[in-house]
């Protein structure tokens, strides 16, 4: 098994030892996933970008990952292969010649 | 290198021949993703809860692993571990027994 | 009929003459006004704290009120009133004497 | 003065007295209310999509109104006529005759 299905199977362990996979409809992992990211992000409000809380990010980015894998579980996709997909259609659209130093996104470049 | 190393470098090599490491703060990479979290979400919205938009699906969620591992890359932190160790904390918060069928938050229990 | 009941009477029209209220449960009207505040954020994606895209901002900064007045119609909330209570729980969570100049979350004060 | 620069009004003094303006860069106040746009959805999750928990309803409306309020005083920006520009501009996005019982967003009419 991979890293990442090893880590998939951990977490679905851990759900449905508490029979949660009740409440677990995609669209309501997705808002959970949602309220991690935005609780990741609140370890940085109202402080300088390089000044965040290392625990808390800790914490919070593990919660994004385990909602991202039990989303992934729930469709069957495949982890690595969804991030490489997207990291060969983004090489299309933002050719590293053209983005060098250009944060502006792809469209307006 | 693990799986989930080789896609960090992945990510960081595609970001470094782009030059957009300047860009990438850790309060930005934080508001990045929390911004495809939405994305992601928004798949779902006005939708019965299982019928999300599963090429929407994929791409946000692969953009969602992709800013959660920038992250963990200018941290150094190990995804695995973060995950072992929120998954150890939170069977602490939730015993099994207790937890058995219940969404309540755990402090609710 | 008050400023923001006209605001919110305009909307309804406008959502109503679209046969839209069919889709307008309060939880996908949440995951809509959660969608608009990431859009917002955008506007400040990548760049300094004071260099928001100003046209962006006042487009998501709309739609968040748009579908925060959607929701306070959905549950016939008087938005000044709701606005007045929280601002006195915070005023006895905050008191100014210990609050002054503490960005600190209130019970870590 | 109108009812929403009251309101306004309100949360600045709220905020002053607390010598808190310090803190609210529009970017942060930005993050601030995708934040609590996040906490108000909360009050959905894992629930039906009419069972939201009214209580935490109101309140993270009303932290939603109070952020979007802060930022309008900051860009000096009139909230009445930003809702009447975004409504005109979405009736000529949506024409009410092509959009009338369809969710899809505009430019997939």
């Amino acid at each position: 098994m991979t890293q990442l299905k090893e880590l998939e199977q951990l977490l679905v362990d851990f759900r449905d030892q508490r029979d949660w996979q009740q409440f677990h409809n995609p669209k309501d992992l997705a808002i959970a996933l949602s309220r991690e990211a935005s609780e990741l992000l609140e370890a940085f409000l109202w402080k300088p970008a390089e000044e965040g809380r290392i625990e808390k990010v800790k914490e919070e980015l593990a919660d994004v990952f385990a909602y991202g894998l039990l989303l992934a579980h729930h469709y069957n996709l495949d982890v690595e292969k969804i991030i490489r997909d997207k990291v060969a259609l983004n090489a299309s659209k933002y050719p590293a010649e053209k983005a060098k130093g250009n944060a502006t996104k792809y469209n307006e470049l």
